[in-house]
C-alpha cells in the first residue's frame, strides 16, 4: 500500500484526483499506476484499469489470475468489472467509497454468487492515510 | 443496429466473442468497434470501452454527454461503469444478457439513483439477430 499511495501522490501533483494502484505478484510489484482522466482526457483513465492494461500487454494475456490489485480507494463498478473480466483473484484497498465503491459500499460486485468470477476483497489498509489524500484534494479544489 | 451487427460480423470471423458496437451523435456513427478480447489478450478488449476509449482519443475530452452507444449485446458492469465515467446518456442493446447483463439482467447499474449518473437504456433492436450471432459461435465453438 505504500507503493500505491506513492501513485496516488504523484496524481496529486498533477492534479488528478489521488488514487493509486499496483499490481503484486508474489511479493513483487509488477506494474503501477495512478488516476490520469484529466491528463489523458480519457473517462477510462482509473488507476486500475491503466494497471490491468499494462499487465495485459506486458504478458500478452488477458487472464491475470496471480495479479493481486492494491489500490488507495475502493474500485468503482467500471473497474471491478474490468478485474473481473481480468480474473483479478484479489483487491486491496485502502478507503471506502460510500459514494461509488463496488466492493462493498454501494455494490458487492467483487463477491456476486452469479457471476463467472469472485474477487476475494480486504478493505481498510491505510484507510486514514488513502482517505487523507482524498480529503485534502477535494478541499482544495471546492476552495 | 445495423452497423453495430456489422461490427459483430467481423468479430466472429476473427474468432472473437460476435459483439459490435457503434457511437451515435445525432445521425452520424462516429466511431465502430467490436469485441477483440482474443487477438489483443486485451481483458479490457470489449466492443464499448473500445468505443468510448475512440471518442475521447479523438475528442480530447473524457465527458461524451452527447453520445449515444448503440450495442448488439447488453453491456456487462465493466463496460455499463465506463459508460457512467464517460457519461454516455443513452445505450441502445440488442439481446439481453441473462448471466453478466448490468442494464437489467442482473444489475441495473444503468440506472441507480445512488450514482451521479443515469443512462437511458433501450433494449430489445434487433434482438433475436443479435442473440442468433452469439449463439451460433457459442454452438460452434462448443461443438
Amino acid at each position: 500500500m505504500r507503493a500505491a499511495l506513492c501513485e496516488a501522490e504523484q496524481a496529486a501533483a498533477m492534479g488528478e484526483v489521488p488514487i493509486g494502484a499496483v499490481a503484486v505478484v508474489g511479493d513483487a510489484i509488477i506494474a503501477r499506476a495512478h488516476n490520469v482522466r484529466e491528463a489523458t482526457h480519457n473517462p477510462l483513465g482509473h488507476a486500475e484499469i491503466l494497471l490491468i492494461e499494462q499487465v495485459s500487454r506486458t504478458r500478452q494475456a488477458w487472464r491475470l489470475d496471480d495479479v493481486t490489485v492494491v489500490v488507495t480507494c475502493e474500485p468503482c463498478l467500471m473497474c471491478v468489472g474490468a478485474m473481473l473480466q481480468a480474473r483479478i483473484p484479489r483487491v486491496i484497498y485502502g478507503c471506502a467509497d460510500p459514494k461509488a465503491g463496488a466492493c462493498g459500499s454501494l455494490y458487492t460486485a467483487h463477491n456476486d454468487p452469479r457471476l463467472n468470477h469472485r474477487i476475494d476483497a480486504v478493505s481498510g489498509v491505510s484507510a486514514d492515510e488513502c482517505g487523507a489524500l482524498l480529503s485534502v484534494f477535494f478541499r482544495a479544489r471546492r476552495g
